[in-house]
């Protein structure tokens, strides 16, 4: 079985939208991205770190799914990394009410011996010195690194972010991170110039409105399932990158046609983590659900036209 | 040859976009959807109204494309119907800088004889008094009648539109309007809203997020092409409605597959139409572009999924 290494935040975060509001639940990048790789038949471990705060149930949960857990650090008498935000209206925006970075501020990532050899490697949202750290571990060149990264280190950490990026071969961002990575409004305009800094795979994620994949001339597009309600939009992108990576680092495959079943895969669960608070929709998550949502995706964008009769 | 008839505004856009402006140059609706519609086989009417400053030379290029202008009146000592607006340098918005309605104030739509039994009738955005007006004239029930709408007239005569909205079988909206129609965010509910109205079909447009096609529970996605640069949206809703009125009207099939195709062909045409000012591109394009790019959509939108192997 294939290994596939996850790096990035496991938290409690805190949300409201306009359908409710949670207490401390279970959130964090590597989290979203742990259980919903677990869809695939890989090997993964999550590298991250909480405080003795984060209750045995939340590992328990990853330990069940066949996520190694022996790279999370636990902090004696440290506090978890807290994240509380309130979603708009129209779900498309939100305002951050308080992150706590407790433990995160002196994380220092270690990979687990089993995993210096992963196939797969995806490096979740967080400091661009930590995603490198980790690359720096491996033993191996992975068949693929992704990384996911987001506006806030384009303004406090761009040199460190830009060294990353150059280091990967699919880039994970959406629409405005794009733009504002590259001065340029046009999407296909800005993956051509975020191909030229290293990725060889530009996927551009804009939420409600689905995910672009660029590689060289090529692009690949996947819509968001439309759904009658969006509960809670947190996660959404995590979730997306473990189907991506999951679906990858299962079907040994990087072929572009490969990548874009990846698209859509990634596309498939993250429209079933956004049906609920947190991670909610996906710890109840079954495979056959999974299969027949595909089934739906073909639905929505396959279409057979022959050629006009003249 | 199937018949499409066409109402809508034949007019002078003055535009404004980040790369330019033009001086008056052709517009409207009905000009849009005539010169999408005529890249397939059908025998099409304009059905509207301009002054006597309306240049031969427009009319001309209508009967170059076999589209029947008798339907066009030409109100002697008139002005035709002017719009001049500016686009922000997003291009997703627009500021309106002036409107002359002037011949349009009093039109009063008449379908030409040989059209009263038209095959497929395209309700472009107009007052719903006159869109209505002309459904009243017809003395056969057409096969396929399509509306499009703006929240103009949702603001100022909701009633009347309404009761067109009833008698028609497909309405295009934008994703706003439809919001605005129904008082729902979520647009599959908002598509289930306006179903109950009266049309099968909902399309609602989303500009250059692509456009949605709803018909009982089914949906279909069709995404706007990534382009380099869009240059003037103007014209692109009713250049999509033109290709979608037009590939039905040539294919004589209502079934949701051939639905489907004539979403995607509306999406190919209007991607042609953002190239340039106006109608510029629309007046230069040839079939085999509009086959080309039919290739660059399945590239976009088509995969292949077998089931996961386990």
């Amino acid at each position: 079985m294939n290994k596939l290494l996850i790096v990035g935040t496991v938290a409690f975060d805190a949300i409201e939208t306009p359908f409710g509001k949670t207490d401390k639940i279970l959130g964090g990048a590597a989290t979203y991205i742990g259980l919903s790789a677990a869809f695939f038949n890989v090997k993964s471990a999550i590298v991250s770190v909480v405080g003795d705060d984060f209750p045995q149930e939340y590992l328990d949960l990853f330990t069940e799914r066949n996520i190694d857990i022996s790279g999370i650090e636990v902090v004696k008498g440290g506090k978890t990394f807290f994240w509380s935000g309130r979603y708009h209206n129209d779900l498309n925006s939100r305002d951050t009410l308080d992150t706590q970075l407790n433990v995160l501020a002196d994380f220092n990532p270690v990979v687990p011996a089993d995993f210096k050899d992963a196939d797969v490697v995806m490096l979740g949202n967080l400091h661009p010195i930590v995603q490198m750290g980790v690359l720096d571990q491996l033993t191996a060149t992975p068949k693929l690194i992704v990384l996911d990264s987001m506006n806030f280190w384009m303004d406090c950490a761009l040199a460190e972010l830009l060294q990353v990026i150059k280091r990967v071969d699919v880039i994970t961002v959406n629409d405005e991170e794009a733009r504002q990575l590259t001065g340029e409004y046009s999407l296909v305009k800005a993956a051509a110039k975020i191909h030229a800094m290293g990725p060889k795979y530009v996927v551009i994620k804009k939420g409600e409105h689905g995910a672009l994949l660029f590689h060289d001339k090529k692009i690949f597009f996947a819509p968001a399932l439309p759904l009658e309600e969006v509960f809670d939009p947190t996660g959404a992108g995590d979730t997306f990158a473990g189907g991506f990576t999951g679906y990858i680092a299962q079907s040994e495959n990087l072929s572009f046609k490969n990548m874009k079943n990846a698209i859509i895969y990634g596309s498939n669960l993250a429209s079933f983590c956004v049906e609920e608070f947190g991670t909610a929709r996906l710890q109840r998550l079954d495979k056959d659900e999974v299969h027949e949502r595909l089934q739906q995706f073909k639905a929505l964008t396959q279409f057979d036209i022959a050629l006009e009769q003249e």
